[in-house]
């Protein structure tokens, strides 16, 4: 049995414990992990026998070369063409997910089922299958680690006094393309002096200067397994309160690490880093979560927050990347992608922690 | 007032219309077109008489920066805190947009409001207003389509045989993100040979080779504003049947452009290409619609499709994209960014469409 097979048979085998007849898949993250599709338009239906693909005619061909279950080119909405499918197989209750189904499609579905079959909302089946890893995934997880690290390596030697903050990301990004990488995980974050503040800052026309804070988080998708890391480097020598800054930051890190392991509560691990903030007096400036797990997409299960009580189970790749966003000062925040294993984890991101002076 | 504040009047305005006290904005395009927001986390509550904006702490600095409507930083879910004012101003009808909020956020939302608050689906009505773009979007967008083409431009002058279709995506996305792009609007498409007959190919790590068809479809994203183009080149000498194909979309995609103006559908513009390539026996091998609106998302509407009714008005701004596609031989795809003007429309993309020779 292949991989997609195995996948497409643990769906089936969770379809009785719904009590339904079908699931209907429309995260398209979740139809690629069951099927391989990697465009932008398919739905997969799963019956306790047999797995449905439905997409539209531009990715006829490709499909008919890759898809290994039951194909159907649709010429109209899919919907219709899963409701046919639906009529055909007489199938009464058809579970879907509801995170990734809007009202509007929810509704349009509703009207096209035949008449006595139901629409049951089923959460998470395949986001659980998806948060722990195959050995195949973690290779794959582990190459788009190692790229982008090489595009920040490449890229970092070339940072300058002067250079635009959107000069930077464009290497970056290059530079991952160069190295196999399809495209970034996400919109590289680069954030010099007072920008770093912002968590979520976006690459502006701001040139580097003299006794900046720089913040570059990024990641590659490759093969459509994504990567995270955030690294610091500072324009000259930082001053004590940069340094007490990013060694309580990168303390936390290295205590969250150390947290993980299977068995751990993903709170737990976020608990570890938090504790550290506050011992230093930055709990207050640490405004989000410990990390999150990663994959087919770059934010998945489980959460590393406060709330998440999901047990970590080796296998399990996140990113553990505390922080600390002072105003006008700037911000500093320390990420690693790293995988959960038997006897506790493995930091696959191979690039330094120690703090960069350029 | 300034334009943003024009746009929120417009829903404003519309709220009385549709039979609710206010209106959840869900969509995130549609939250930056009403507040400005440009990150990954904010919903607006559209009221009588204000606009409430909400998002979490990591946007906090950014937000009290450029807001101009009411702030909300919610440190739990942003759905609580607008229960919260929902309750606060005594809201009984919310409208909420069905193709952007999903049965999980719908249900959570129903969960929190408070008795005798109830939700209505109320579809499209930011959409409505995006469609028409106002001279400052226009700018926008003419903006993104010049930095698009000269992406094109530069990296077009260093394709040689023996590269790789990902190695000139790569270059395409750095030309852009130099040129003063924030990314490239969608996943660039390079497909050389066979690969241009899938409509949406991906990059992959084939080489040019003599007599290679080569399609590139790039848009550029600035300032939010997308741009969208389609060029082919050809790596040595068409071969006449090539050559017949290419002649053929240019004409389907140059009466298609003739066709628009204020006052036809969407439906008929399509017709007008589609009747092209039936004159040539390629409307079977046309597969897709022939253009879709663009401005803060690179799909929004009119669809050019068959089956849109879409009056066209000036201010619109849409591709024309015709193609056809034939397994083994290849595919062409000629598209352009083109402005609806008061007597017809202006072709925005400034790249010659004359069929490149390598």
């Amino acid at each position: 049995m292949t991989e997609l097979e195995q996948r497409r048979r643990a769906v089936q085998t969770a379809l009785a414990g719904h009590k339904v007849d079908a699931l209907l898949v429309s995260s398209l993250a979740n139809v690629r992990y069951l099927t391989g599709y990697a465009g932008s338009n398919g739905l997969a239906l799963v019956t306790p026998f047999e797995t449905h693909f439905f997409t539209d005619p531009r990715y006829a061909l490709e499909a008919s070369q890759s898809i290994t279950c039951k194909l159907h080119i649709a010429k109209g909405p899919l919907q219709e063409a899963v409701a046919g499918i639906v009529k055909r197989k007489k199938l009464k209750k058809i579970g879907f997910e509801p995170a990734w189904l809007n009202l509007e499609q929810h509704q349009k579905l509703k009207d096209l089922l035949p008449l006595g079959a139901s629409l049951q909302p089923v959460p998470g089946v395949v986001e659980n299958l998806r948060m722990t890893k195959s050995p195949e995934e973690i290779d794959q997880i582990r190459k788009s680690v190692r790229v982008n690290s090489e595009a920040y390596a490449r890229t970092l030697r070339r940072v300058r006094l002067g250079m635009r903050e959107r000069d930077i990301a464009a290497e970056l990004d290059y530079q991952m393309r160069l190295h196999g990488a399809e495209k970034p995980a996400f919109d590289t974050i680069v954030a010099a002096g007072a920008h770093s503040a912002l968590p979520h800052a976006h690459p502006t026309g701001q040139r580097l200067e003299e006794n900046d804070l720089l913040l570059i988080d990024m990641g590659a998708c490759l093969d459509g397994y994504m990567s995270d890391m955030t690294r610091m480097a500072f324009l000259g020598i930082p001053t004590k309160r940069v340094r007490t800054l990013y060694d309580a930051v990168l303390e936390a890190q290295m205590t969250a690490i150390e947290a993980v392991r299977p068995g751990v509560t993903a709170a737990r691990v976020d608990g570890a880093a938090r504790e550290v903030l506050k011992r230093h007096g930055l709990d207050r400036q640490f405004v989000h979560s410990t990390g999150h797990g990663l994959g087919l997409e770059i934010h998945e299960g489980p959460r590393i927050g406060k709330k998440d009580k999901t047990v970590l189970r080796a296998g399990m790749v996140i990113t553990i990347e505390p922080g600390a966003y002072i105003d006008r000062l700037g911000g500093v925040r320390i990420e690693d992608t790293v995988l959960v294993t038997a006897n506790g984890c493995e930091v696959l991101t191979p690039t330094t922690k120690e703090f960069v002076h350029l």
